[in-house]
């Protein structure tokens, strides 16, 4: 039993065209082209004869009964929408895949004992244009949505409410699982040439602002030994940002990706210099001996302080679930690796409450939110027929 | 024979009200404010028994005739125009203290020999609302100015053509010299509790830009060994600016004033970083050192390059000019050292057609171009009195 490719490709190709660019994808959430682009896909749905709904916040739900009216829901799916100027992959191949593995499983008259649900999560990119933040649909799903007064109001813009947040939630104990099949938005599967990444959990990812208060001097009067030139103060910290990264674990990375130097003019000695940090990890305590390390670095340097901006905490994927995908892949003779995901999914949210898996697919050199994001027919089939084959030992058991 | 400092400073405080901005100073030149401000120091002149004219593109002069008709003149002056919320003293010292030098003589009975004339030249600080750059109006009175489309096109914006900058040139031969005092806008004299900085030569500026070239990455998926980090790559860069200027000279300084980096998000590798490099020298081998230096370290980074932006040279002061004050200084028991001038003033264009004299007094906490400006009357007393007795004896030689 395995997908039938060309006619997922086809789907591929006919999502892609629900797009307010022609410059890469352009499908954001609560937007016109996205609702067309969700009903083309609620009708792919239907002839694969699910049962479709859409849930209060957006969330297109298409469900097929199992022979076990007692058995809970194995769910798999992703997200439909995209970055501005994004790809046709990221996303959808999570979504139409599960459908492509519905309509595989009918053609093979295959009757599951669980419930299947078929889920196309709403705004994961958080490219809405409201600003109420990413993995949107998973969060409501799963009752992890912080909602505060500026939140109901961007949301209001939206015609939602707190209200439409709440009737998202489901219990966790419908939920057997869910499993969501990504490409990799990295080159580690690229670059030694392997077909699946069993993904092992989502990094934290934590962010700092740090300042350095100097004095801002006239450029010319100021002699070398006089000045308090908050950018030569800033060097050695956003060096050590990257050193330390690289010092407690290769599978860490720190970044220092903006720097603003106040007043910034070419004949005034810096007084002020604030720039980002950025660490992620898989580890909370790599997470936090790089916070320990810089804050020894920044406590050393005068005038500089670090201010939180966000923390976001790594979250671990299932074990048996892991095992289980290992499992199918070597019984397929399928190359696969185990490797952490550093950027955000739907199945981090739902990982929170249920057991939840991540696949991972190659893309060409690494490369996501951009018309240049490609996945390969065969990556794109191996990856299917991975989570296709899961899906019936998950049934079975 | 000595200058009435109450007389000086009540002078100093009326032209301060000609501003546009109640904190600090605002007089820009070619605005209705400016005029009034000038009209008041004409006012003055008159008062004092100068003859005065306001030439074609601004410049106020007044002027005394000497007992020979033969001997050239003995100009000395500044500028009365200001930076936005600049201070009372920058540039309006030189002018209002000239007047109170001719007001001296004419009470004392003097008559010089030479004719003397106190110039206002416009728009030294560059900052009127066309962009006309600074010492403007001593640079047209020397024939030094510059012109392209461009300018004459910003220059129409005022009234102003070519013609008004050509009609306001002066041959050398009819100047003997060029004195100026001036505020020092460094901290050398009060450092050193000194009364009076006798200038040897205004520092060159050379103006570059380094763009450094890497390439912007996602930040959670690219891991550390595998970046091209543009930021990562600037920072021995800059380091090196300021290591440059140490090395080579503690008279010299260089600076990076500013940090660009593109794209500039927390969470994407900075794939460009362009910043702004100032070296200030008063050798020329000096500057062409450090970007002999600066050249090296570049050439050794992977997508780092160097663009001039501008190179004003060094300007040397006239060692016979800077001999008479100091000897007027010791006569007198007034402290003082020779020094360099980090910041352009008018001098810098006259010294080169003409012998010029530029004498600093000091300024607190070497602030300058804010409203926290201030010279002491005692400061000013010194400096002025010094102006008078080498114009004395300059007039007798």
């Amino acid at each position: 039993m395995a997908i039938n490719i060309n006619r997922l490709e086809k789907d591929l190709l006919e999502l892609a065209k629900f797009s307010d660019t022609d410059n890469g994808i352009t499908r954001l959430s609560f937007t016109p082209t996205y609702s067309k682009g969700r009903n083309y896909v609620e009708d792919l749905m239907k002839e694969a004869g699910l049962k479709t709904r859409i849930d209060s916040v957006g969330n297109l739900i298409g469900r097929i009964e199992g022979k076990d009216s007692n058995k809970k829901v194995i769910a798999f799916g992703s997200h439909i929408d995209t970055v501005p100027n994004g790809g046709k992959y990221d996303g959808s191949i999570g979504v139409l895949g599960a459908i492509e593995i519905i309509r595989t499983l009918q053609e093979m008259d295959y009757v599951p004992i669980h419930p299947l649900e078929v889920i196309s999560f709403i705004n994961e990119e958080g490219s809405a244009p409201v600003n109420i933040g990413g993995v949107f649909g998973s969060q409501a799903m799963m009752g992890l949505t912080k909602i505060n007064e500026d939140f109901e109001k961007e949301l209001s813009k939206i015609g939602l409410s707190k209200k439409d947040i709440n009737n998202s939630y489901r219990e966790p104990e419908q939920f057997k699982c869910y499993l969501e099949i990504h490409i990799e938005q990295g080159k580690e599967l690229e670059n030694n040439h392997l077909s699946i990444g069993v993904v092992t959990g989502i990094v934290g990812t934590w962010r700092f602002m740090v300042k350095v208060q100097g004095t801002a001097s006239h450029a010319g009067t100021t002699p070398m030994d006089q000045r308090d030139d908050a950018l030569l103060k800033s060097l050695p910290i956003i060096q050590h940002v990257n050193q330390i990264a690289k010092d407690i674990n290769m599978g860490m990375v720190g970044t220092v990706g903006n720097v603003m130097v106040k007043p910034g003019a070419s004949n005034v000695v810096p007084g002020e210099v604030v720039f980002t940090v950025e660490f992620r990890s898989i580890k909370n305590e790599y997470l936090e001996k790089a916070i320990e390390l810089l804050q020894e670095k920044i406590g050393s340097i005068k005038g500089a302080q670090l201010k939180e901006i966000s923390k976001s905490y790594p979250v671990m994927l299932s074990d048996d679930l892991q095992d289980l995908i290992s499992k199918v892949c070597e019984g397929n003779s399928i190359s696969y690796t185990k490797l952490p995901s550093f950027a955000g999914h739907d199945a981090r949210e739902t990982a929170k409450n249920i057991q939840s898996a991540l696949i991972f697919i190659p893309c060409r050199n690494g490369i996501s939110h951009s018309p240049l994001e490609f996945a390969s027919k065969i990556d794109i089939e191996n990856g299917v027929n991975v989570l296709l084959e899961t899906i019936k030992k998950l049934d079975a058991k």
